[in-house]
């Protein structure tokens, strides 16, 4: 996923995702049903986007790929708009430089809005007169909109909250949490899986992005993989034994980050009197030992498994590992917006899907045979596969129903603001 | 003036000027009318700052020298509101850094308002109820509070105009343009002054910063003076004549600017299919070649003088070419909001007053006998008196009645976002 | 190998290697015997470091790991180098910053010579002395002293080619090149290999680094490999159709790198009147198009294969492929001290060995159950396991002897002072 | 002086200064003399230049000047060193960009002596030879190379320091200190000086440069000056009250400096276990609290002075009180290498000249007529008055006689590596 977006390459689809389509579309706006026309125009670094430009810029997508080429006498919304709202795809053509995303106070959320029902309104017209062959044209491509949208659905919750916690009144995204009782973490067992040859990756039927296929056999070796992500309490552990001032048990990039950047603790922690707060979509909030440690680095989760005397899992481990699991968990149907302690009723089994993205040991590569599809949706996943690691899972921040075991995310090491956190391997 | 905001030292003053505070209080409010909480909130460059800080910070002055000492049982609005519109005082303790005010999305422009709302309700009262005694130590710091708004109030148009800058959709400020018909420029003629022995600076009756004091004897030598502000249509020329690409017409640092920078014209200017334009309070425009040349900064200034065989004046001889000249020209009041041609009918007398704040050749440093005031009121000139330029003569964009002839702003030689140009000067 | 440097973990060896170790200390001195204090002492980037310092640094490696452990009442030579001439130990304590070397003209080139010449005679010292119990704690130790120092040579010959390149009358390093008849290249044939799963890695006899091993299964698909390395002919071919100005053509990273640094050919190319020249250890002379193209960056690599519709190996195929074949090649025992057309006398079978290094498509991720050796001998390879690429094969400036089959060298996808190149690969 | 060099515009010479211009050629070499190869070539900064460049570059100042133009038959010695011993003369041409002047390790520092070699023997060819009336011609422009060329030896004794201060060895520039008995400061006194209208400037007989006219009339208040520099105690002083670290003590630009910087001491200051140390031209020595405080910024003295209660003189305040004195003090020529505490017997009249050049209050700005002469050698002094400060006085590195009451040298507020200090004034 990454800021950047991915994308799949083709696919067989029983049947035109209509409903699915606008219900995506209406959950976006919902997300941003509690922002401010200030709080979605603000971009508060460059890997972040502005929320309104998110809005805008997945109905870019739909006006770029299917109703400029399909919908018969479709008109663009605007000009401007499509220069505005375009990201990186060098195919279509100039487009406004990305760290400048944040200038844009014109238009406005609320023109914005506008722009979606245009966009929405041309869909609606546009599925309802489709004859057979068009609909069959158009369903991949609609269904690539669908999890081009979900992604940066993912993504706006977490720019949103790295604005939000740029402001020292630390402001709560979500007014109203849902009340869960405190839960005790469970669950710090171990896996054991065989070693052998097993398929992995994704090419049959269901939509995927291009960078899970093709499937392929792989050889692993016998492993065993901890039952739940390491948690606040762990890490604390960790701090307290000098994690953040040991330079060898660190990569060496990753040392010169933690005194470039004075890291010594996960991002958006604060320390107060009382203790260690973190900063998360309900504000700054004491620390909680059960939870999952969210929003460190690759090289803080690598510093963290040499330290424990293990290893970070490879995606492929990672994935075999979830053999007969259904993909689900605590992503943002539960409504958590945080990770929860491991064992939580609204988790999934070994924590596995949901909750937080789980970085691997593997560096985001292109799997054997893979060819990027041709033209603009290309672009998407091929030419990101250099210097960035995998991570496996989804977070509580992912939308429901867009995760499934041969999900490939991928970010830099030094990158925390995703809600990232790690789960711990060894040889078996 | 300056991002800094200057402040008077000591002044005898005639009566309350309660009727003109809270007449300041309102145009703050109007210049925002037509800006959307968004373009309230974002910060187009470390330079700048948004305008609802501006709104913002302007209160907290109140709050923070008069009502927090002044009024009986005033409580401040908010401690974090307290801590956030703080711009630079060390004295007054810690704040937020500088390059993040643009990150605060929150407190929105509307919350602004009602902390705007809240200090003014107390001004009210306070003035309503003070004693003569009180009224007679309040009155100096109500007028420095005055002076204090009116130069953000500038600071506003022209941050808000870099930030529409960076906008490729060129958004209007002002929605409704004064009808003015095309003027052609007049005033082509010098003025010739004596040298000698003259008085300048300000330290009689009447507001004034304290670095426009004391007033001294400075000796000048026989000079002449343009009556006129170099045109767009003289920098066109400059510019034909190969201006941006000859090194020896340049400072050092200058010609090092031109090449880091890549400048081939003024800020703001736009080469299009039809010749230049320049990003205005009114979108973008054509140049109009009788206006003066407006956005440039000090080394394009002086590289022009040279090129046109003659100099800039000192500050010295600035103000004493104005002697007989009351302080009137194209400032706010008139409307127009853009430099006018010289001889329009709304400009003052050889264009010494608005329209443009002139660069001199003179660096801002202290007068002989300056001594800054005591407490954080004295950290507002004296700490910036190194490396900067004076300019002189207030703009387009300066408050109606805040201009005269002492008064001296300040900006670094590269600085081009405010309104800015220059008049020639000559060895008589 | 990198500007960092590989160690090897553990290895059986058959006697001691003294006579190689005396051999490997003398020539390094043959490579400085053409060079001024001077060229010794300027580091002319980050990445690279002053020729004195690679002299300096492999002698203080003996001292500490060698010396100062195991030979009875030995004085270190001098404190002050023991600090100066530590490269990246961080178990070893402190050391002078390396962005810092080239600030070091004292000691001068003739002191650090002296030094070795100490650290030398302490050795003989040593290896004449020692018991069997020693010489056999002592070989391992030995053995990577002398790896490391082969290491340093080359590194001492990329480096100084980049500072030579920084000086506009292009220096020449080698006084006399070896006279060799133009070579037309030849080879430009592929060769097939089955897929299967084969046993790659280190784990035998001999010496090899921690990073070689554990060898270990891998699962390869069938694949066709060229023959020879890609032509400087076939860059210019790339070049002529648009290269370095497509950005489709690129990684995303790679096309930003492009843009910031203004790539428009590969590393040292400069465009005369008469055609491209490229910098080498003979100055500056004309691009030979039968010669490999040499100092690209893997983006770079990457994108070329990307046009020419094929792809690089992965170290895997690298490895199998090499199968048969005894590491010979041109490296710096022919003399040579360039990249030679394909097909050359003194190249090696299919070029793969010696010419150049090759860039494969496989980051540089720890083998199946690697574990770093304990210590500072540990903080070889390891602890760069992270956003670099790997690189097979050796160059004209390896060592002779220096290069095998398993070796991996590692660098930044951005790199380009090595004499890199690469070869192409296919799906079978 | 600065990195800048100045230049004088015109002047009338009783003599030809035959014997001073070879003499001032052998002192560079005297200079270079215990400076090694690498010593000679290596730039610690960018504001910095190798001892070899200035060698060459006063060389070529010569050739360009001088033998090309006027020596019939003239050969340049190499078209190279031509285009790399050029400093900043637009007017001549390309050259090697500044920031890489320490790549050039080739020429040899002895290769550029036989440079200076075949000049010397051109320029006495050409003296032996010359007529009356080409002897006229150049007196002036031997004059300016001889001037020229001192200012470069200046600088090449700070660049030297510099780069022996980022040796951790601090090894001395000079062999043999002269024994001088420690001496205690004396002549903590002030002298009152009147106001009224004085001359200042020079455009008298002699030698200056074109920034020090046209001499004209200065209008000053009455003043009183300290008759000796600031100490090395009385900084302790000033850091023990908590100089480094009180905000409203700072020009702003100051104080960030401070905290960019992490500024606590004057530059070269480390604070060892037994006190503090300053690198000097004899390595590190502990702080002679007796003498003058050295490499301090304006900033630095800037904010000594506010502490002190005191203020910085205005250059010309600094040139009125030194009528009646000699250009006479501790210079190069008594061979003490460093500032002497007032009252020693080889310093000047109340350390008006010589010890250290003294930050004044003044910006450097052209004097009212100044005019830059025509030509390459008008680019010295006029392209640089911007955003520097005015020193006067002459230092312990200016060379025997290059020092006069009128001389201006300029460097930016932050500059610290020359040999600078502070005197102490204030109002009558």
């Amino acid at each position: 996923m990454a800021s950047p977006t991915a994308m799949k390459a083709d696919t067989a689809l029983q049947e035109f995702p209509a409903e699915r389509l606008f219900e995506t579309r209406k959950q976006s706006l919902r997300l941003t049903e509690n922002l401010s026309d200030a709080d979605q125009t603000v971009q508060s670094m460059d890997d972040a986007s502005p929320a309104k430009w998110h809005l805008a810029h997945t109905t870019w997508f739909f006006e770029a790929f299917i109703l400029r080429d399909h919908a018969p006498g479709y008109q663009p919304y605007s000009d401007d708009f499509f220069y505005l709202f375009n990201s990186y795809y060098e195919n279509e053509g100039e487009r406004h430089p990305r760290p400048f995303r944040g200038m844009i106070t014109r238009p406005s959320a609320s023109e914005v809005r506008d722009y979606r029902a245009h966009v929405d309104e041309a869909l609606e017209k546009l599925v309802a007169t489709a004859d057979e062959g068009l609909t069959e044209k158009l369903a991949p491509l609609v269904e690539l909109g669908i999890n081009h949208e979900q992604q940066h659905q993912e993504l706006l919750l977490t720019d949103i909250l790295h604005l939000f916690a740029q402001n020292p009144l630390y402001p709560s995204y979500s007014v109203t949490e849902p009340k869960t009782a405190p839960h005790e973490a469970t669950g710090d067992t171990w896996s054991s899986f065989d070693g052998g040859i097993r398929r992995v990756g994704h090419d049959g039927a269901g939509f995927f992005y291009d960078n899970e296929g093709p499937a392929h056999d792989a050889l692993i070796r016998p492993f065993r993989l901890a039952d739940r992500l390491v948690t606040n309490r762990d890490w604390l552990e960790f701090m307290a034994d000098g994690a953040y001032s040991i330079a060898t048990l660190w990569l060496s990039d990753g040392w010169a980050s933690v005194n470039r950047e004075g890291w010594r603790a996960p991002l958006y922690w604060r320390e107060r009197e009382d203790g260690w707060h973190q900063m998360s979509l309900y504000g700054l909030r004491p620390i909680d030992p059960d939870a999952p440690v969210c929003h460190v680095s690759y090289y803080e989760a690598e510093a963290f498994a040499r330290w424990a005397g293990k290893r970070l899992p490879t995606e492929t481990e990672w994935e075999v590992a979830t053999e007969g699991l259904s993909p689900r968990g605590n992503t943002v149907g539960t409504g958590a917006l945080r990770a929860l302690p491991a064992g939580h009723p609204l988790g999934g089994e070994r924590q596995m899907f949901g909750d937080l993205w789980e970085w691997t040991a593997s560096a985001y590569s292109p799997y054997p045979g893979f060819r990027p599809a041709e033209g603009a949706v290309g672009e998407y996943n091929g030419k990101f596969m250099i210097s960035q690691m995998v991570l496996r899972g989804g977070s509580c921040a992912t939308p429901e129903g867009h995760i499934r075991a041969t999900y490939r995310n991928f970010f830099y090491p030094h990158h925390r603001w995703q809600f990232m956190g790690l789960r711990l391997a060894e040889d078996a």
